[in-house]
């Protein structure tokens, strides 16, 4: 019963079947394999974007900071949420990688409104040599709160950053699972939404690690070389990157293995839905659940094995009364048997 | 015939069984994985060395970055070889890590002196605010040019650069193969030869893409720790790069690939040893074997079908008697065969 | 009738008398010359302080940047209210001296109270590596809203910070205003409050360009040193740095000019009090005001030729009763007639 | 007779006088100020150039840093000359400023050939990512030994540098002062040869503080704002910068005073050319002459008191016949007087 993260899951047999089939003979090193020539073709493919620049990476910190540092000038200020990973969960990579840009908050939590991106733009004037310059803003798509950006949200928040002439990236560590929450297809949730950039993350859901990040627009495409391998994220033997990234989008496995996680996350939702004491804190839209669970509840689960976050309080602290705030996250793994044992435990 | 690196061949079958068989169920990610554990005692032992602290990155640039990076301020200029790979190869990874390192050439190659090195140092008066602060001495084993230092010379490196107080790292991408050469011990060739901090080379002998950097003194490891998070080298499926390293720490995997290689290596140097215009640029120490082949042996090789890089020159360049500089290494998986079809074809 | 900043005035005349006698014959560079010493044996007894450390830079913003980058970890974020000058007005210089670092905001203004303080420290939850290092506390007195920290507020926030094992930085652009407003020692205001180093202004006070670093703890001398250097902070004639600071130290000039900006402010204030529509955005504590003015009484005085800031709204946005929020500041040069006269011209 | 350098010199009365009629009132800060429209106009038409952009700063570190992170990426390298002041004497202030720009070394000694600078570039394969990339050229004219490039030389470096399409840039702390030595115009040295960007500099020519930064293409005029605030090289009064400038650029000050110097250098040189075992260690151009000394020439001349630099070597290394390489630099207030007296002192 472990709900702790997807990135504790195992990687798919397909994917490591890829990597072992790549790993014959000899293959010429730092991405001139032609594994990655089909890897790019793919990707076109699936984002009816015959123009993309397509680069992997082995870490979503890595695709992020890369491709913002791609994006933004280091006097500039990237808007992204409080919760975005970029802000909580990477010990200042993007800061690193960018040269020191700031990051400035919009929203109060995972997702950001129209509204909320539009007031912290204006708030730093344009043309004001003494404060930090308008950069590109950065949407999570599964947001860090596991929730998912409508179609139209995210064309509404593309268009004000437009008005400013900013670009956008979207960090999709989770993108399959947004996909899938959306039913949509790759071009209507990235480019076609206004989306310039964007990570499509692999580790999350099913391969070892790697991530891909895909430029709509092809003219930073030698940068973002020079920068990937000035950052040391260039892999010599990076077939095991491509063979992973191959797999994971053929015959639909990225979307197949999205569509189990979520229905996992789905079945675990239904079945805490209805215990006392128990809330969500943000609506289950794709593989993660944020709950507020009684103590007593999580001691049980505890005591099970069930393994899972907490992300507010813990047993020892606060009062004996107060809910903790628990983060279950379903890997595509996880089963069936799992998730209903695990009510089973809940209900007590 | 594929002589062009070590990091186009393949990965050894034991590694990949390894990294088969740690794909089971869930694992704790960013390193808390047992396979973790396991490499690191293991390294221990093997390095003689029971404080050391060890980490686990993907590339071999990201390991001397991130090395460096920890053993130098960034006002400070390192002290290394004009070939080393930091230096030529790395699209200035070094400069970005550390945050504005200088490189400080000593030597005219692939080896420094204790004389050169100390003329080196010398070179920046210390305690002068307007010149580079003297840093870190990075030495590479084996070298660029495939010749590997004797612990004699790595003693007297080591002591002109400890006498400045200054802290020692060597690059190890071969290291094993560099063993093998020296047919000594890891203390042997690190610690008890005065070196303070070592990348530990797995990717160019037989895994997938795993490096380790050992600290023989563990008080900069949580420094470590916060500088590799935020190069977003930090795997969040660590246990897939654990299991490459332990599988290749186990049954002496390291050193018996890096056996075959440099035997392969030795067989391919006695072979053209002795065919008319060909001569060696630097002594064949372990995998690597710089050759000059007159231009007539080229474009044989070549038309058979044998693959590897051309140092200087090229066909079309030049005149036709210059010979041309051509490096060839020996990765663990070439074959006897391959070797002798290649002599035949040089041979004319 | 100039409001618009206490940059805008001139030098005093003591400063320029001592800059023109520096001007003789030749003198020691880099900070060498005997000036220097003087400056910091007056600064040492001014404040109390016989072990401090002294440096001189010309912009506050070099003051600020290059005291941080020294107390803190590019993987850190530094604390500090969101009207911080290093926030607002600093085109990311700390981000970019600092290697990186992030900014934590405290407070919902130009205040920090100790509890907002201590929640936002224990926002970034200790020893984890995924997220920003907890930093150094900046905190901005006078700030920038023109209020004064009590030594009391002072000693509550430092108290917080080193329980935290933080250090604690003042940014004091306009340190001797608030000096006078408190009617306190160099010494109670700084290290007997718990500050770890100042900026000590010099520009906004009667300077032509000098600030002065001051660390109560000398063990980063050395490292501000190569600092100041590597960020072309260090002067050559730094005589004329030297000069303005013993003059600006000498016969109590700092004091006498800031008694004198703060007076004229709390002319202003008083003036402004009465008028109709007219309030205070911000208590007046020093010598800058901050008061929502009428529009049409801000029309009479543009007309009336009165030059100061507007922080929000403009004649022609928002609806015509909206009040416009203006900053006052009040150079040491500014005389008592112009004050009235724009108090006159204020009442229509 | 201080020859130690013209930082160590006094400002000219008349750059003195202008920054005392600057001291009037008040004037909007941060480069707003009237007389920097008037330095901006003076420039312009001194180098024969309507478009170039004009920006002051008040060290040369920091036009030097500034100017080449605006010309340069941060993977690329810069090309200079070993004794170039970018690499031996800014602790690594353009490292810094680029954001980790190399420097590659090109001649051996102060000045570059055309063949020499080729050959550097070519050194760096174009269009290989592993490599650093080219960047940069970077030019100081008079160069740090004293000697002067014609026009004829600049000519055809910049033609190598344009060639592969890399920009020039000329560090003119001594521009004067080789204007002098060429007897030529500003425009004839700079963008009529094909620099692209220059410092002209004022400090150690008779000013306080102050350097120019021009570009003949505006293009990143905004970019160069931006890293200048950054930078917290922006000055909030700014006036005294300018006034400087203005008062140095009016009725030929700058031609004036370097004249003079370099006419003192003259009479010195004229004055040790006959002496015993005395020599030149690099041709004397400008106002700064290398020279060896025998030791007991060194000796008298110390102690009577003459001040100056030794750049190898001292009294109490190597044995007692070795001569001395002095540096003497001629300011442009020291006398002829002193000159001769110090050649009398040489003479024994």
């Amino acid at each position: 019963m472990n709900f702790a993260s997807d990135n504790c899951g195992p990687a798919h047999a397909e994917v490591l079947a890829a990597v072992t089939d790549a790993n014959q003979g000899f293959a010429p090193s730092y991405g001139a394999d032609g594994l990655m020539d089909a890897v790019r073709e793919r990707i076109r493919e699936l984002f009816e974007a015959p123009e993309a620049e397509v680069f992997l990476v082995a870490t979503g910190t890595a695709a992020n900071a890369l491709a913002l540092s791609t994006m933004a000038q280091p006097w500039q200020t990237v808007f992204c949420t409080p919760l975005a990973h970029i802000n909580t969960d990477e010990c200042q990579a993007p800061e690193f990688y960018t040269g020191g840009c700031k990051l400035t908050l919009a929203g109060d939590g995972d997702k950001m409104t129209a509204e909320a991106l539009d007031a912290a733009i204006e708030g730093w004037p344009a043309g004001d040599v003494h404060v930090s310059q308008r950069g590109p803003v950065a949407l999570t798509q599964v947001t860090e709160r596991g929730r998912v950006y409508s179609l139209e949200e995210l064309a509404a928040l593309t268009e004000v950053a437009h008005a400013h002439v900013l670009p956008v990236y979207m960090d999709g560590a989770r993108f399959a699972n947004a996909l899938e929450a959306l039913d949509c297809t790759p071009a209507q949730m990235t480019h076609e939404a206004g989306i310039d950039a964007l990570s499509l993350g692999g580790t999350k859901n099913g391969c070892l690690g790697v991530e891909a990040v895909i430029f709509f627009d092809p003219d930073k495409a030698w940068e973002f070389e020079l920068r990937r391998k000035r950052a040391a994220q260039l892999f010599s033997k990076h077939r095991y990157l491509s063979a992973q990234m191959l797999a994971y989008l053929t015959d639909d496995l990225w979307r197949r293995s999205a569509k189990t996680a979520n229905a996992r996350a789905a079945r675990l939702a239904e079945g805490l839905k209805g215990l006392p004491g128990t809330s969500f804190a943000a609506e289950p839209q794709a593989n993660m659940i944020f709950a507020r669970l009684p103590r007593a509840t999580h001691q049980r689960l505890t005591e099970a094995g069930a393994v899972y976050g907490l992300y507010e309080g813990a047993l020892d602290e606060g009062d004996g009364d107060e809910p903790l705030l628990a983060r279950m996250v379903c890997d595509w793994s996880i089963t069936e048997d799992e998730i209903d044992r695990f009510i089973e435990v809940a209900k007590g």
